[in-house]
């Protein structure tokens, strides 16, 4: 068991009154990923809610700010309890197999076009052997073709853009991986958070965006990106592609800040501080 | 209330042995949406399962066919017990007060990129007033600057294209005019099924596409391509575009010919025969 | 006649060794633009050259730099001595009548992809009386529906770009204007330069892209960004579109701050100073 | 010397009066491709004219036609005095030293889109060695990962299509060698024509697309889909892309048929018969 404790910052100047706000960025509840203690600051003294979405467990905040400054603090500790496997232990799933609710999983997306990418998808892993390997080799084949640039993507960008562009940050790579996975049938899925671990050569502390593959009955962490540790990644949302889980949807004119954030590993209930680590095992926080 | 009775024949020959399907070829059971009677035959013997989304309602046939012929033929009656509402009485939902499960219907999607044309939406929409008035003109303005025409579009078409190229059939209209609603903070979505009283002129009667807009708590009937009378419209599912509700998605070497489609009004449980019309009130069969 | 002083600086810090440079910042020799006199100054001792290309008449500096700053001066005084017509008595040319090497400017291109347009500009300007006033009604046309913004596009968008976003700069509003106009067989190009009488509020002066149309026998100005005085108008280059002339390609690492430009209308041989102004006359220096 | 004899009928169907006709169908003059003889049949009694453009040496008949059918016939006789080099002798051209009028070869047009391509040309192209087997790699790469296919692409298709799709046809093929090599700083031109020695499994013969690269002072022969011998290929015009020589530009509502083209090798002036053959050597037959 990891215990992490993440703090973030958020600050936005309101210049039109009633903006409104959704918020992704609560620490996911999932049944391996729990809350031990969280807490949330707004500097405004306005009616918030937030709500959990039965499907995904993407827990939203929401509220309306009145012209003016918006600070939003959140701090959370979370215990992961992950499950490991041995990747040549876990198989995919066929289609006739896969569960209804994991379905619209293997369908394009705004950011994903997996239509588009079937036969590039069958040329390059349709003889994979099938399984959790396969997976692995569609996320390298996206690490080692895709160069981790500031500037050179924007929201816009979509999985085809980056294949062709071959640059991006870390959501493009996952756009990217997804596509292809979907291409080839294989159910993945958009996830964001904050990672544990990322080498300070990427800059501060941001927002990190990565894959989770369905195989075998659960959803296995992949990021593409390389840029995180897998084992460090806390859940905040999970959706088709960055369409879904923007961590800040905003209606109004509002100026914002870069977030600040701050996540370290922590002892757990046992006493014990445990570091996540890179490890070769597959993992899942969900399923 | 009215009474539809439908009955559609699909073909296929499947070349490749454990090929898989999953058809959305039910009518899906809502608030007023009533299946009276239906049923299910498919030429093999095989296994199959129908289950049912339940967030959206969807009901999906799967099965795994051999190698040969594969035919399914399904009939239903279908009773439509439509919410009508005078157009001027709907006003539009705050994004503040969106129901959490409405939300994603306010993103953009594989064929919806709401996300490029919110300048457009707010020069061409901003200014009308609010409520179910200025989702007519959204979709007044796609009616009159689309071309009904076949062969323009492909299974690749998405609402860019349609609005660069002004062309297309129903899957097209209804893409630009969710786009352009998402555009302008109004959830809507794709909703495919038979309809009732299309003219002729456009060929042998097909699976049709059309468009449910969230207003006052309820998803309201929209066609933008003029060719449905709204009124007869049997849904049988409903997601962000035609990328969640195909209503075959295979998985094999299968060869297709043209579903075989009929609809026809009969009498209901009262004796009473109705028949679909033209009305300006405002329909639902959801919410 | 009007006689304008131009001078711009360049400014270069080259990283890499024989980087290489393609300028196009002369001001062209055209029937009815004469260079009078000017001036070029290069900070580093390497060889250059200047060629004109026979069928544009756009002239082009190549040179190879070495590492370590490089600075480019350019001065010229340039007189325009513009044909003038009637908007009503300049007609369109029949493609049966087009000259060969017009032919060209009707086809689609990088960034004017008028091939897709030929339904929107038939729909739109196809009932239009033909001539000058129907080009006058497609630059009309875009520039009611884009607004002129900075960093909405990039060097990547395209007139598709721009009819979907409904923003961008003069290089955006150039190639919308010009790809409709070829999806209405007109031939339409994109020409550089720089002009006089630029509203302050657009910045520091800059580069500017415009249009011109081949009308009975000759190319005709059009500003469709609604930002420079036609009139004023200093002819660098002419091409299908942003592809074909920028004005300064650049092989090699080389890092770069904005150019410093000045235009000035100064008095003439005959000593009188005309200055450029807004005209309803039709206004070549092409033809 | 090879001599080959080519014919081709082209049958269209005028329904509108004063169709607009443009056709590239002329064997072109070049450095090395000589029209023997030739003769040109039209069943319209109307008059036409050839132009030849100066700069790319393509022939362009043009012709308005009444109503009702027209017919097309050409047959040409076209010796081919091949320039034949060793690949390892011929060098790429540094930009510092491509001429004028090579220059518009490398940058962007509408169906190569090498702007957005730079880095992917880095990554594979950027380590080999400059000259013609840098060239031949790039049209090894699209070769191998492109499928022939027919109806996988249409008119619209570009090269960043081809890419992503992995399917396409000559056309194709072609779009996709061109804008690698110009992403790679190496000019490449479309090229249309007759090829002879085309395998019967493509199906009846027809108008093929195929790569010219300029190379150490010449444009050499590449046919990227492999479906052609290139000494086999009698060249009909040079351009940016498919934008510039389509083999026929229609302006008007005109039906067509399937062109029907022959060619065949004859003896020559001399009395012998030479056939194309594949060779390894670099060919050319302009510059």
């Amino acid at each position: 068991m990891i215990r992490l404790r993440l703090s973030l910052a958020l600050s936005y100047e309101v210049n039109e009154p009633d903006s409104n706000f959704i918020f992704n960025i609560h620490a996911a509840h999932t049944s391996r990923q729990t809350v031990v203690d969280e807490s949330l600051v707004v500097n405004q003294l306005v009616p918030l809610t937030v709500e959990t979405d039965p499907t995904t467990g993407n827990r939203y905040l929401r509220l309306s700010a009145a012209t003016g400054p918006l600070q939003i603090f959140y701090t959370a500790s979370v215990d992961l309890t992950h499950y490991m496997a041995a990747p040549e232990q876990i198989a995919e799933v066929p289609v006739a197999r896969l569960p209804a609710q994991v379905l619209g999983y293997i369908y394009p997306s705004r950011y994903c076009q997996s239509d588009r990418l079937y036969r590039l998808a069958m040329r390059e892993f349709g003889q994979r052997q099938q399984g959790y390997s396969r997976v692995q080799t569609i996320r390298d084949w996206v690490a080692q073709r895709i160069t981790y640039a500031k500037n050179t993507s924007d929201s816009n960008s979509s999985a085809i853009d980056t294949l062709i562009e071959t640059a991006g940050v870390c959501r493009d790579f996952a756009h990217l991986m997804i596509a292809l996975c979907r291409a080839s049938n294989i159910p993945a899925r958009f996830t964001t958070g904050i990672n544990y671990g990322v080498d300070p050569a990427y800059g501060p502390l941001d927002f990190h965006a990565y894959v989770e593959v369905y195989l075998a009955g659960g959803w296995y962490l992949f990021d593409p990106s390389g840029t995180a540790i897998p084992m460090g990644l806390v859940r905040f949302g999970t959706g088709r592609d960055a369409a879904d889980v923007a961590f800040a949807t905003i209606f109004g004119e509002v100026g914002s800040s870069p977030p600040v954030i701050n996540i370290e590993a922590i002892a757990g209930a046992d006493g014990l501080l445990v570091m996540p680590q890179l490890v070769h095992s597959a993992l899942s926080t969900d399923g």
